[in-house]
């Protein structure tokens, strides 16, 4: 019953058995194997577009990387308040963007706000010296709150960034469980909503360790193989990412796994949602459950085994459940007994 | 006949089943897993002492990481004219430092020269806010040359680091290589001989992809978990990366595999020192060869499938081979017997 | 009647008159000279403290010189959302500090709001890697809004910081009309409040350009030179930029000028609030003036020849006056005449 | 007798001049008033052609500044091993261009030997990842060692610069001493000889503190505004650096100011010359000697008032004697015959 993470949960056998496959004979090192060649075709099938995309080894240096090409180092990333980028990476944006600003933008469930993003957006004038320079706009899909954006709410930011004269970014951490949840293909979630570039995470979805830096306007990515080694992210045997990565996309295993997840963590949502004194501070649309539950609950059910956090941004008695690719179902049927159980129980109260 | 480096090899099936091993059921993210608990541990019992370690995807960033560690952005961090650091990680160390300078030292067989450190280390006067500060040595062990430096030779740099007040760092990329080449503990070669942390690479050496950042002075770490997150090297499924760590060091795994590459460097070493027109560019200690060969056999050697690299930096007509824990020994006795078929018969000028 | 900013005036006699003064003889360079040892002595006595002192050419350097010594590049400043520092310095903190994360706070009238920081500042936790850390506060007195903090004010912010283990700066770019202002003596509103270290501005108050950063607790000067000279921000010939400064704190000087530019504005202010449809939209403490006008009456005082920006931070219609230790009292009789003039007859309507 | 460094004089009269002149009424800050634009015309006719040029305040923020247009972060600049950029600014020039590497390269005289330029730019192989790429070349002119580059001397250099597909800066901080001193036109020792962008100081030649970042191919100047100011070098009450340099250009205040001190050095140089025991170190072809001298004439120097360095990179016994636009000619006949005066009687030996 554990409920931290996604990434708590190892491999799936489908990837483990790809990087065996993979440990056969000599290849070249550095990117130029034939996995990360396969990788790439794959990839221009599954979003039905040129593109060059990069495998890493963790979304903060997907984000980081890209957001670098997208800005310079007087310029300005718009990001939600509450995004990965801003608040989880421990300045690793600011650090490869070689300083440039990071600016949180409100919004409801993870999503940012159109007006406050117009109006970050106005607050620094083109060409004025003095102010850092309006450069990139990052949307994280699926959020961090669990909701979705469709492609007509990723365009209207899309094109506020144009207009503004900024690069757009799609922080695809769990962008699986956004294409699985939405039903929307991957090309219209990302570049034909007006996406440049995008980090696509694997981790979470059943990898050991692959995320991918995605670039849809292949001039972004002029310089990156010398971002990308001068941070110590130019992996040699990179195959053993590569062969994950194929697995991942190959056969729609990412999109299985994500359904699962998806569903196990909407069963858990909507077991909840029934039970008096729980509210879901956003609605679950992926793989993440916030919910606010009577603290002796909370305490109830910790004490049965279940692991998980409290979420102090979502209000009192917030916690977050995440379920993976691998969240085994009776786990979930465990959880809400317990939860429900209580709720037929008069309860003390619980400081 | 793959001799291009040691890198083009996959992992070692020790290492392969380690991983899969370490597929069964969650555990903390980010490194509070049992396996990376275990490899501090082990670790403790390789090195005779204590210190902490942490795994980082590839060389570069260990390199980088642990030298940001040692020198302030206006310091100075003197290493071989022909180090990684210096020549071959595209600016990586100057970028973790926040720009502190690289100083490239001279010296034969890619190994320091006293007095030129001497030198260098005397040419910026401590205090003097006009000149970047001398803050950092780093030596490569084995060197990028083939070659190893004995505990006495590491101590007379590492004292006149101390003497200039700089601390101390040693790249073991192939430190193994050094460790089985040298006879010497990895203690003698390293904290007893002045060294205050480590990069140690289990990647060229049978790990799929795993390379450690050791910290013999611990203070020296205090901040290391905001470098590391913020240079996006925090990898959320570690267990994987110390999985592999920990089979490299249990039952002498790692000395195994390097006194194999070992042996076949020497064997080639040994073979061709024999044959006329050949000439060694620098003692082979370890596992990289790099000779000088009459261009015409060097051709005749592709021409039968095998795969090496022109060293220019070794002079006209110079190349390196690198072995693996992998190399094959027919390989090893067809290339030589390639080599010597070529002595014996009459030879066309090759322009 | 140019109202535009306090730097479109030049240099007050007495301060051009000490450079003049300075220029015999020679004299060590770099900051050893006896100007600058005076300097060093004569704010002593101004701050009634110890404290070291360092000029620099602009109040953006100095900002960003500080704050580095404050905050790592894995760290958070917070300051106002309308701060200098955040807005209008091109990312300079983020360059200087490598990175850190410059967190905007809400507040009125450009003072900082306690319960606004509290939130921000609890944010991120306390070494917990993925998060920044949060490292200093800065608060600009006089602000960007024309207000002043007491020393009781801005010892609710400091106590709040060191709750939270931040250092403390005040960007004093306008310091000598917060002590002008205030009535309070600069130790008051500075150490004796908590303030750690301080940006100190002449320029805007009748140098020719000359800025102070400034440590009361001089352990954060510790590498201060380097950060200096590394910036480029170490002058050779300081003696002319100290000459500057010591000319500014003798005899009273910068609160003379200050006084002016506070009465001066004082009267514009007092002026304005009778006029119907003007509106005042922070209190005029310093030299500033922030006032929301009838869009035909800025109209006409520009077609009359007076300058000033629209501020549109301030809302519709709003513009800043600022007013100068030269300011002239009949311009200011003027605008006011001009403005009220306007309000006697039937205005027509100006899209 | 102060040859410690030009720096060590104030300004000459005519400037001071000139910034008092510029202190009446209210002019537009950061560059948009007359003095600045003035110098930019005055400029263009000094060299002859287009450009674009930008007054900041000290020689290494000209250099650093420059550098970071003309190199990305993952680049090369090659520079003379004792040139000020490489020694001089305490890691200046890494920080602004975000990391790169200033390589050292050797050559007699403080000049760039073109076979060493060659090996250096070679040993990186352009497109490779792995490397740093080549970038940029920077020389100095005068030298650093006091003498001069010829037309012809700069375009082989330059020549080969862009052969490597580099651009190319010229550190000008005594540009004035190699005008004067070579008798060539600014043009022709510049863009004419291949030079893209240059710093040219006026502060050892008579200025209170002005320098200038110019940039002959004004693509280059892009950013540039956003790099001043993010590094705080953006001047508001610019119109008193610019009219120092407007001063220094008019009427060829520059040159008759570098003539003289030339004359100065020359007549030193010439003095040592013919004395037993001395040995210049290189030619005096700007206002910089280089002298071995026996130890005890040069503690006679010092014993009758004479300041100067001892420059213990051009060896055993070597000073350095700057003269100045200020020297006074008095002072070198009294050198001169104290160094004299030495010769004829019997010298004990000094330790």
């Amino acid at each position: 019953m554990n409920f931290a993470s996604d990434n708590v949960y190892g491999a799936s056998p489908e990837i483990l058995k790809a990087v065996m496959a993979a440990n056969t004979g000599t290849c070249p090192s550095y990117g130029e194997d034939a996995h990360t060649v396969r990788l790439n075709e794959l990839l221009r099938d599954v979003f039905e577009t040129d593109l060059i995309a990069y495998p890493v080894i963790t979304g903060s240096a997907a984000n980081a990387l890209a957001l670098s090409a997208l800005c310079p180092p007087h310029g300005v990333v718009y990001s939600h308040d509450g995004a990965h980028v801003f608040e989880d990476e421990c300045n690793g944006p600011e650090f490869f963007t070689g300083g440039a600003k990071i600016y949180p933008v409100e919004g409801a469930g993870g999503k940012i706000d159109p007006d406050a993003l117009r109006h970050a957006m106005g607050r620094f004038v083109r060409g004025f010296d003095h102010h850092p320079q309006p450069s990139a706009l990052t949307v994280t899909n699926a959020t961090e709150w669990g909701t979705i954006y469709r492609p007509d709410e990723v365009r209207v930011l899309t094109d506020m960034a144009r207009e503004f004269q900024c690069r757009t970014h799609m922080d695809g951490t769990r962008f699986a469980n956004a294409v699985a949840g939405s039903g929307c293909s991957p090309a219209d979630l990302t570049w034909r909503s007006g996406i440049d570039a995008m980090s696509l995470g694997a981790t979470k979805n059943g990898a050991l360790g692959a995320e991918l830096v995605i670039f849809f306007d292949r001039s972004l990515a002029d310089n990156f193989l010398f971002r990308r080694k001068r941070a110590g992210h130019t992996i040699s045997k990179l195959r053993f990412l590569s062969a994950q990565l194929v697995a991942y996309f190959e056969q729609d295993h990412w999109l299985d796994n994500a359904r699962h997840a998806n569903a196990m963590a909407a069963k858990l949502a909507s077991g909840f949602s029934g039970m008096p004194g729980f509210e879901l501070v956003a609605p679950c649309q992926a793989n993440e459950v916030f919910v606010k539950m009577p603290a002796d609950v909370a305490e109830r059910l910790r004490a049965a085994g279940a692991v998980f956090h409290n979420w102090p941004s979502g209000g009192d008695n917030c916690i977050r459940l995440v379920t993976s690719f691998a969240a085994d179902e009776g786990d979930i049927d465990q959880v809400l007994a317990l939860a429900a159980d209580g709720m037929q129980e008069p309860r003390t109260a619980v400081s």
